[in-house]
């Protein structure tokens, strides 16, 4: 049924149906209603699908979880999420969330691009290699990453200073006259690992200290995977006296495996975690108050948005590349040997 | 640019352009790339906007947040978010999120249905009358809430048993010998938070116990609002012995403040919580084990978006109605006044 049809139907002038459809204020409610619910149960669905045909505008942009990954209950992947809403929804665009499983995702991607159902798409979680930016880039359709790549095409990307945040926190540790220190890092194709794990090691070289690999451990950032890495840590040979934690999700995990050994944390054991204010995972008050890295997500994932309006504007990728710095906040989960 | 001219721009033939925008695996990878490319370049976005001219489907469902709210950040929110993306990716739905300011919350459902990016619509916490229940289904447009309403519509929803729980959850305390039981609930408009304070009296009344005001408080659940809660409880004439909390994230606060006032929960001061297994707030590995309530939420995300594809397949709403129960998981957060 076309507008023309929907009008005869109804009995009411096309103009009145259009202006109905559109959502102008000369119109009643109760014609409105009536045309809108005439149109749904006729299968009629007029304004985005017609709009999107004129303008070739979505007026959306889309985010890709793959499902296996759990992306969604990843407390920095929801703030960053409701910072791209808060700066969105100013501009009244949408997110388009499409859930994937990871053996589709380049799939995915490119229907997304194809379909035009999104004006550009944001790339969460880069790996060092990633066939994603890749992809993309040859479509030349906008996109921006939250975090860099190190191999391959230049793109648009905000990320955070990870090597010099994990650095720095290795440092304040190596103060305190630590020196096996364990490091719960993430996954070594993550780039975000990959830089936290050069900066731990840059730190330990600054004070001719050898590296050693049994005290690095890569995992998903879970909490059951922070209790095993640290159960492991202190059933082995080179036992650590403090602990760096890629998250502070995965630093409840570690606490509670402390605790159930008998350690005191911040007297027997110190610990560092990654990252400060979190709406769901407050290290400030965690049951004992942690000393972190932080950068703020919320106010990343808003900035993101506003580079991905940006791009799709028209705005060079090399305009839209920045790395925010990261922050040590000590707290009483750390002190001397 | 139609498709026609973008075949003749490309010097292809128009049917190949057609199958290379359709993704069709019988055109070169090479082929699909330039075509989409070009595509996009000049602003062709066809598949999406066409099909859903021709079909009358979107491909999506909407989930609509208010941004004051920040449910993003909400850990039952994600849970719920999670379920959802794990049914609709497995029939290629999308779900479009969708931030507005609550202002114009109405508004921003009426566009959804109007405009037709989505098929179906999920309301996420009801409130005892709920304004976009009533809005949608005089339009009769397709949706499923979380949650029930107390007055209007019939319509399609799950919800689980808060009054059953919460009665439970005193009931437990009652019998451990508290007779001054805390109750720190959601804002009074939520469904969610009627039916818990119904539960809550109705075990008071089991055991001919006077209701007490000042042991009930009504707020957002967040650390911050149960810290604070917990707090004035303890410098209050009537002095709670344990506190039912409506989130283990409010309970997080409240341990923070309890403990701040030397309290050694389990032994000076009970504790229960809802909810249990939520992926970023563990109740089982929380710094002390907690007391909880407990129904699945992510399964229930799941289980909403199979009931709102029904929904939009033509199922009745009386048949789309769904109470789940609330099971009550004991640790050691709770004992003997």
């Amino acid at each position: 049924m076309n507008q023309k049809e929907l009008a005869t139907f109804l009995n009411l002038s096309q103009t009145t149906v259009s202006r109905a459809l559109a959502g102008y204020a000369d119109v009643s409610e109760e014609t409105k209603r009536l045309v809108l619910k005439t149109a749904l149960e006729h299968g009629y669905r007029p304004n985005s699908s017609a709009r999107r045909l004129v303008t070739g505008k979505a007026g959306s942009i889309g985010v890709v979880f793959p499902m296996e990954r759990n992306l969604i209950v990843d407390p920095h992947f929801l703030e960053v999420l409701a910072g791209l809403s808060e700066a969105l929804g100013e501009v009244g665009t949408d997110i388009l969330l499409t859930p994937t499983i990871a053996a589709r995702e380049i799939d995915t991607y490119d229907r997304l691009a194809r379909e035009g159902a999104v004006d550009g798409i944001i790339i969460v979680g880069t790996k060092v290699e990633d066939e994603r930016v890749e992809h993309l880039a040859k479509l030349d359709f906008p996109f921006v990453t939250h975090g860099r790549t190190k191999r391959g095409s230049e793109h648009a990307y905000l990320d955070i200073d990870n090597e010099g945040g994990f650095r720095r926190a290795t440092e304040l540790l190596l103060d305190l006259g630590h020196e096996k220190i364990g490091l719960i890092n993430g996954q070594p194709d993550r780039n975000y690992a990959d830089d936290r794990l050069v900066g731990y090691r840059k730190a330990l070289e600054g004070r001719h200290l050898n590296f050693e690999p049994s005290l690095v451990v890569a995992a998903p950032m879970t909490v059951e995977k922070g209790y095993q890495a640290a159960r492991a840590f202190l059933s082995q040979t080179v036992k650590p006296t403090a602990i760096v934690c890629g998250s502070t999700v995965v630093a409840i995990g570690v606490m509670q495996a402390l605790r159930e050994n008998g350690l005191d944390i911040g007297k027997d054991i110190s610990i560092v975690a990654h990252d400060d204010g979190l709406s769901t995972v407050r290290a400030d008050l965690s049951s004992l108050p942690l000393t972190t890295t932080f950068s703020p997500v919320q106010a990343a994932g808003k900035r993101i948005a506003q580079m991905l309006l940006d791009r799709i504007g028209g705005e060079a990728v090399t305009a839209l590349q920045e790395i925010w710095p990261v922050d040590l906040i000590v707290r009483t989960s750390t002190g001397k040997v």
